[in-house]
């Protein structure tokens, strides 16, 4: 039986929208938002998308105006009743009310603030600006659009079945990885697939997929909405561009030093258990760990997202045993372009020593590779970050130097601060 | 949108049916049934379920309830108004009007006779006696349903995401085969797939990936309820039972000697072109030939169904060259057992020197090898044959000994008859 109302209302979608919700985000933005707009709600930020692979022509592929369509659909967005009954009501990480009545007042009314597109050299120059608690809601969203755009693009010409076999080889590669995890007795796996998705819809697949898949060992998504409608957690603690910010805002040398741990002392007041994770790579691990207050390391955990992880993982093993903490009660959670061999591998060397967690992002939601002519479809390295705030630029080092970035003088600053010396480069796939 | 009809709908069903259609059929099903109710309508014969694959025990997988109801669901079929007028109106092998209009009021009355159904050692006993023209009409139908109740035995307590990977794989495995018949540019290729198919929803899913992968080299297919729906040719000759019925009712030596011949000189009057198609195989294909009337070796073609088939028609070319043929100019279908290697390499051997032409059967819709545990969706040798006609029992000797049938005197009997020495017997898969 057709159903005519279905069929009548599809013809009128004047586009099929990306992103449907705003709550299809990351949850640690959620988080890290409400903490902005406690601490820092009037901080003028820029964001801005970076397309790290060159390569990949984004204007060529991708056309203007859809763009433009699918980014004016995602201002049109705002909380609906239900998401914001789930946020208020959800009980996240144990605990219930994590979103503040005040925030979620000022939530219900947002609308995402406009954009600035032009195309430069086969590429969009993408950059939002305004208060950073609403600038920042646009990181994911605009990712998101961007990917699913290209993956249309590519797409577009295919026939019906060719799709569908496509389709049917990427699950069977989904499917061949989860089967290898099952393996692992005790592993904690969570879905962070959402900034570079090949699709919503694929990265709602994925995540079914995990959850029949590994049951237990499957702890959630990052993605709020999908964890909203498949009832599971929604996983994420917090990242780069809050000590990126903070540390932009320094007025001081000696200010730039302490900014990173603020971020931290700020995110100790609010949060408690599994919430206290250090993110400690974004002016290089080893300084970060060297130069902590002490009440860091009582800590819940760390979570790795650059540089060699295992190195890393030793590294704060170490720091936990100087300080006097025992690491096997500690969470480490792996975040940085995983793939089955290298949680396999991790997972080897770690589980029983610590808590290991695992992150596993681009190469869940987007594992196409060599399944369309030219590799067309292979991931590639989209990033959204805040670029500047109150007029300063912001500056990040990480723990791998081909995802430095900022002006020159000022990465040269940030070293010689944070006593980063010589880094090992590594290929940024995802 | 829900559609709450089709849900009710649903909700009323008492099975769901694995045969939808009295045309979800074999054509030269239907073209012997027409040529049988002109000559023959008044033998009795009794068709049988054949289980050659005694490993496989049908009565422990398949519960006797749904059996029967499937079963009684075929009897209640009767032809559509639109079945009816597309037997009527449609061009099958470049003609109209091929069912006469005394054959389709026949067959617009008909429903299936009775059946009879006994378990004995683990397997099925499934018999259909009655006149020939209605009890033939079973065998597919019968076929279908059993294969398809094997396959939801076997799928009934999979999970949503292993049945959707299952199917995934599956799809890709045709879709890569698909990829390779692709390149050979001379090839045209049949489903035959019917009668042993996983599913008619799968068999429906090949045909349609052949229809795109292949474009023109897919010359059609074998079940017209797909033809219809998918609206190209339904393809088929003619069959085993006709020489085997005809031989069975002989009543000398000699008459059963000219059995196989009487058989295609009624066939000669009712068609032409590529519709006079040899099958020469039922009782040795090389005594078949040799002792031919010249008149046969002016038909089309032949079909290859047993045996070696490279050797087989390498005896079709011989004789055609002895009998002042040109084979350049004949068909030749190779239908037994096929998948992608063999079918590439009688290719290669064939297409230049003979119009050589493939029907693809259970491989391409019921090749689920090696993708459950205990390969327990392997396709499996099930047959359903015409054991006896006026109460003589039928006897196949066929180019594979394996795939002989009859009683062992009438076997020694028709062996003296057709001249068969020592043949080389082959495993029967499919």
């Amino acid at each position: 039986m057709v159903d005519i109302a279905t069929r009548v209302h599809n013809h009128n979608w004047k586009i099929d929208p990306i992103v449907r919700s705003l709550i299809d985000d990351d949850f640690y933005k959620l988080l890290m938002c409400q903490s902005i707009f406690r601490n820092k709600p009037d901080t003028r930020v820029t964001f801005s998308l970076i397309n790290r692979s060159k390569n990949v022509r984004l204007a060529d592929l991708i056309d203007e105006g859809e763009l433009r369509e699918q980014l004016d659909h995602v201002r049109g967005l705002s909380l609906s009743r239900g998401e914001s009954t789930w946020l208020r009501g959800n009980t996240f990480y144990g605990k219930r009310q994590m979103f503040r009545p005040d925030f979620m007042e000022w939530f219900e009314k947002l609308r995402l603030p406009p954009y600035h597109l032009e195309k430069r050299d086969g590429q969009y120059e993408l950059t939002f600006e305004g208060s950073w608690p609403e600038v920042m809601l646009w990181e994911i969203p605009a990712l998101a659009v961007l990917m699913e755009l290209r993956s249309r693009a590519v797409l577009k010409d295919m026939r019906k079945f060719e799709l569908q076999v496509l389709y049917a080889r990427a699950m069977t590669r989904i499917w061949e990885k989860i089967e290898r995890l099952r393996a692992l007795p005790d592993l904690k796996i969570a879905d962070f697939g959402t900034r570079r998705r090949h699709s919503f819809l694929w990265q709602d697949w994925c995540v079914q997929a995990m959850q029949e898949g590994l049951g237990s060992k499957f702890i959630g998504t990052s993605n709020c909405r999908i964890a909203q409608k498949r009832d599971i957690e929604a996983i994420g603690t917090n990242a780069h561009e809050l000590p990126m910010v903070y540390s932009a805002l320094a007025k001081s040398d000696e200010e730039l030093a302490r900014a990173p741990y603020q971020v931290l002392a700020d995110w100790h007041e609010e949060h408690d258990g599994n919430l206290r994770i250090i993110l400690p790579d974004t002016y290089g691990t080893a300084g970060f760990l060297k130069n902590a207050p002490d009440w860091l390391a009582s800590w819940t955990g760390i979570r790795i997202d650059s540089g060699d992880p295992a190195g890393a993982c030793e590294l704060a093993i170490r720091w936990w045993q100087e300080r006097g903490e025992d690491p096997m009660t500690k969470l480490v959670i792996f975040s940085d372009g995983l793939d089955v061999e290298q949680i396999e591998s991790l997972y080897a060397q770690f589980n029983g020593r610590v808590k290991a967690s695992f992150g596993w992002g681009t190469l869940l939601t987007n594992d196409f590779r060599g399944l369309v002519p030219d590799d067309a479809l292979a991931p590639f390295s989209l990033v959204c970050k805040a670029v500047s705030a109150d007029g300063h630029p912001t500056v990040k080092l990480s723990d791998n130097p081909s995802k430095a970035m900022g002006p020159a003088e000022e990465v040269a600053r940030y070293k010689r601060v944070f006593g980063v010396g010589d880094q090992v480069a590594t290929e940024v796939r995802v």
